[in-house]
């Protein structure tokens, strides 16, 4: 706004605000999944015959942090490797990085959705396509921030090689429909569909460094 | 304080801390937001007939979720913009600032307020007026810290235009009038005042980088 | 570490880091008052005749709220100030903040203890007790970390005037005893511990930039 | 990812992206311990004859918080030393950090699964384990943080003398062992395991600077 040339787009500065404000929503998200982990009531506990039956019988919870820990936890190191490929942040760059966050900001109810429904066969259904389809819609707006990020000549650091962007396209573009065929997979098998959500963040894991080789 | 001609007035360090400060507070305001969005117990789930029923009848803390985000989102982004403007922070702007910033963090009650009362009559214009209530108290120390801010040279980046100035003095100062008038319809109509709400979150959304234009 | 000559002092990196931790611990304490503002039961409003009513009796919460809220971003706004005179922390400087900010993590609670017990006569005031004595071990804990840090040619800034670290050792050795004054007066008066709370709050916010002046 | 010839390490603004995740992390840990620390229900309060009593009888909720605020304090002052010896971070230096973190976002539930349990007797032998369980495997994932990155001609700064390296590395190696010991011990003497658990803070809050004088 101080320079009426380039009104809409900020040096440097403004992009290490949106990163501190996007690492806080990601490091108060991670931690608020902990949470979810409840204490065993006294009641459940003498009812599961000691404190070591009642931690096992929480073992959905387990399950649940633990994807949805490691998956935002990719999230955040491709979150963090994307910053790096843009020198700029614009207004609607920032807008649309918030509506991403809101998306992710919504895993500790979906993964507490999905623990406390994963043994209630038809509703089981309902929850683990809940789970899915919210990364499906992280993916959505992932992309969504990506492609208006990289048109020519706005918020990318102009040395990045065409190759490289175009290989990130493609990992990224498939990344919708692989969480929307999760998403569909739970109607089928619960399981299956959560193993897939699983995958795909060792997947997205390992993919990031190597992407970088071509 | 280090420098006793100028007691109260800080260089850029300072101003990065009051904005990490408000960056925190800002992250953790819109996580807190989706915590309120509470999975539904077995026995709603049982009684709704199903977990995608009992979903279903949550809508309005996905509403109440998406409007307030959607407006704290707006209100991160303004702030950003805002403190672009000045070089440095003093004293009682610090302090302002920490009121603007009490009124935010009151954002995830009003939101579980109107969520809780949203389908009970007369108790839903109590809880709509106090969420639009909320967010006139943030447009009035909005407006409190701006016009603080901007007094000449003191806080202001000096090369910034007057007429960018007036301009965004005027955005301002219209926030609080039309909030109250949100809050003042929720007497007579739920629907309308909310709508008016999310309205606003839109409007100052697209207005502040077309604000720059002039 | 790295420089064996200067094994526990570093640079203004690392006051940086320190300072961030700190702006997390009160970011998110200063969010978290808010959240022990409850939204009204459905059955407490019915039973109040109406939300109106509900909210209203609710009185303490918004009191504690806002005194809680304004005491810590006074604290902040001092922790501000008095990292601009440190130039380097050390281990013990670390761990001493980090002991400050135990003490500062514990304001939720004895807001919360005061909100619920304040009109039940006698456990009033053992909760006011409790609520002026988390600050007396604030402004212990904030005396111990100031009297560390000051030692001459540690971590000051050698230009600091030392009449300005007199006048601010002056002002912050008054506050335990204030601070255990108003424990005490809780003993005789609940309402009159609170007053000397708030008025101490707005007192140090208020001293901070004159104290500057000198 | 901008430099292909160095694909999966980055320079310093990077570490400081990591860091501040990492700072985020921790300040929400800490101060979500403060938040086990219950009010007493007024039913708890009138049972035990007054709200001192009360207080009084949550002790074990106090001494958990103490234990687990420093112990957490302590790892992220250490935290904070390690990465000052390193200048880069690369994908799977950050991927590591991040699951070291998510064995820290459990200190919470583990803390308030120990105080919950403390008084029964069998179940309290279960509790102590996960509790100090809960650093062992902090110790473990740290251990694999710090000797993934040591590797020479990576991610250290080159001037750090070996003789430090070896000296923080024995530090470190010994405690793993020493937090599994502890959970054993929960087995046989749930105070003396929960004694090992403080007093292993105390000792690696005192070892760490007198380490760097070697």
């Amino acid at each position: 706004m101080s320079d009426p040339e380039t009104p809409i787009t900020d040096d440097s500065k403004e992009t290490l605000r949106t990163e501190a404000f996007s690492d806080g929503v990601f490091a108060i998200v991670v931690t608020l999944l902990a949470l979810e982990i409840r204490v065993p009531s006294h009641e459940t506990t003498e009812a599961a015959g000691g404190l070591l039956n009642a931690l096992a019988e929480n073992w959905p919870s387990y399950l649940a942090f633990t994807i949805s820990f490691v998956t935002v936890l990719i999230l955040w190191v491709n979150h963090h490797q994307l910053f790096k490929l843009f020198q700029r942040t614009d207004h609607f760059f920032r807008i649309l990085n918030g509506l991403l966050l809101m998306m992710i900001t919504l895993v500790p109810f979906s993964s507490a959705l999905l623990t406390d429904y994963i043994s209630q066969e038809e509703n089981a259904k309902i929850a683990a396509m809940v789970y899915a389809g919210n990364f499906a819609l992280i993916a959505a707006f992932w992309n969504i921030l990506w492609f208006y990020g990289i048109r020519p000549g706005r918020l990318l650091d102009p040395k990045t090689p065409q190759e490289l962007l175009d290989s990130i396209s493609r990992a990224y573009l498939f990344s919708t429909p692989l969480y929307i065929t999760a998403t569909l997979l739970a109607l089928i098998h619960v399981a299956l569909s959560i193993g897939v959500v699983a995958g795909l963040a060792v997947f997205y894991g390992y993919l990031s460094p190597h992407r970088a080789h071509h």
